[in-house]
């Protein structure tokens, strides 16, 4: 799920407000370092035993058997993971999509044209309905004040010290603790099995950089994501790169296998998403190749622990990817059903 | 250097014909293997003693050492090499350069119209004048018909092949057994000491990425280059990346930094390059940040095993970053005085 999409489809009034009322106290980060895979010890215990942890039991088992039908040499164990609903929540809005506005809120008085201007007015105004008829062009101009416009340390400097004081409304916690502690296992049982893990996401791939290798695991080099262009330029005798309002890539929908082709350059054999923005990902990892391959679509099903949406969400929406599934047997993780545990925070 | 700065300046007739009258016999790629650091034994006998090779393993000391004041954790390791010229031989034209001479020559038989259509015409006819008279637009169409509408995959497969019959014309050998020993090496030393080694190219991604890690023993994830664009698509129910003549990307001269921050995500601690093109991959990489850094330039010193070639060449022009090497002091690598052997093949 990337914010164009979020933002086209429209923000509640009661998430803008939830957004913007974040208290600001800085916190520490979550260490995410589950037990890695050991003999006689359940790698991924916040799984309930079943089809689902089976089935990637199984496949592990198998591609990492060494004389055995499907075994794939270790560096070609390549698994991509969606971002949004997939490794972190994405309820009730991406967490790009409130940084973008709680920024726009940050930067207001510097820009005081922005309280007649649009998209800038309706976003300080929590007039969700104007910011979602405004499309995408709106949001264009939303992450071109708000991601732009700054050397690329800034701009993760920005995003780190944001990140540290923004709260979730629901639970109170740091976006960095509303991690899926089942995932967590999930990404370290892989890469104790000689996987590389990468994140395959539509968010911008300098908002994740900061923070992905301290929570996921995962350092920058195997982030992708959308970006926007740079500049490459001298300022004070010190080599800079600016961010320019402008997008350079969208790593969603058919964008996610461009953006693996061009950061990885081969195909996964194994992918992890949760929504149809995931659906050529999955397409492209499974559906061709001589080895065994891995499919998997995390389902919300749960809302009372998290969050339950599928076909019919604004956010994260699940159709055309759950059909596909179907079809193509891949695992879907019944939320509700397969996890026993969904966030760290839970004793 | 690119091919596109290498055809805008010109192709000499005799480049040409060599290039053409290459024997097709297929052969194996060689092994880059040589041994890592161990304790009492020379990481890099081919490197003779002196204030090179110094500058080198003081470096790599002092970034190891736990506890010292210029200690750099292992994740933070990273070092980028430019290919043409710094890895592998790049004289009497990039190889790449030769793959497009020898690819059009390969397709005219299914482009009759070729025989009498520029700069296709100026390419089979061996018209170096007319060849360059043609600049980037002409490359750019010659690149288009050799490099566009395939499959990756399929791409990889041409690649391939062609590696595995063309030879170069002085030392009769496959293109990649003309690799630097010293740097192969240099490449194993540093990832034995905690290194992660990228390949930063002006030439093409998808070009480099078929034989990287089998010569150099860097994985395709770890290539950045040039690359065009491409599209995805089911064809006979199978998922395609289709490649498209439009470029997408040149990581040359200011896009080195660019392809660096989107593929990498973090500041290299060491570079390695061999020209201009190479010049502000080095400031990027030296002259900013806390920690110690190092920039190296190979500069083509020994026309009787290799070549001797820098400010005046059309290919691998050396000019600004020799000048700014005195001025940031990265070290100089002077091939004929500080490398005992150039080629693995040497005894």
């Amino acid at each position: 799920m990337n914010p164009a999409s979020f933002f086209a489809r429209g923000l509640s009034r009661r998430v803008l407000l939830s957004a913007l009322a974040a208290t600001p106290a800085l916190t520490e980060a979550l260490r995410a370092t589950p037990a890695a895979a050991q003999t006689s010890v359940d790698p991924l215990p916040s799984w309930n035993d079943g089809a689902t942890k089976t089935s990637i039991a199984d496949f592990v088992a198998r591609v990492t058997t060494r004389g055995g039908a499907d075994f794939v040499p270790p560096e070609q164990r390549i698994a991509t993971f969606d971002n949004d609903g997939t490794l972190w929540c994405e309820q009730p809005m991406p967490v790009q999509a409130a940084f973008i506005l709680e920024r726009t809120r940050a930067l207001a008085p510097q820009n005081p044209d922005w309280k007649i201007r649009q998209p800038f007015k309706a976003a300080l105004d929590g007039d969700m309905k104007t910011l979602a008829a405004s499309g995408e062009k709106g949001l264009t101009q939303l992450v071109a004040a708000t991601h732009a416009g700054m050397t690329t340390d800034e701009f993760a400097r920005i995003v780190s010290e944001w990140l540290g004081a923004a709260r979730d409304q629901r639970f109170r916690k740091p976006y960095t603790e509303l991690i899926y502690r089942p995932m967590l296992e999930l990404l370290a049982y892989l890469r104790a099995n000689g996987f590389k893990t990468f994140i395959v996401s539509g968010g911008g791939i300098e908002f994740m950089r900061p923070w992905s290798d301290k929570i996921y695991g995962i350092p920058p080099e195997q982030v992708v994501g959308s970006s926007i262009k740079t500049r490459f330029a001298m300022r004070d005798g010190r080599p800079e790169l600016f961010r320019l309002p402008e997008v350079n890539f969208i790593d969603d929908k058919v964008g996610k296998p461009l953006g693996i082709n061009q950061h990885i350059g081969r195909r996964p054999i194994a992918a992890f998403g949760n929504s149809d923005g995931d659906l050529q990902m999955l397409q492209w990892t499974t559906m061709a190749g001589d080895s065994v391959r891995l499919g998997l679509i995390v389902h919300h099903t749960d809302a009372e622990r998290e969050y339950a949406y599928d076909r019919q969400s604004q956010v994260g929406k699940l159709d055309k990817a759950l059909d596909a599934a179907a079809l193509n047997r891949w695992t879907v993780v019944d939320m509700k059903r397969d996890w026993n545990r969904v966030f760290p925070f839970e004793t």
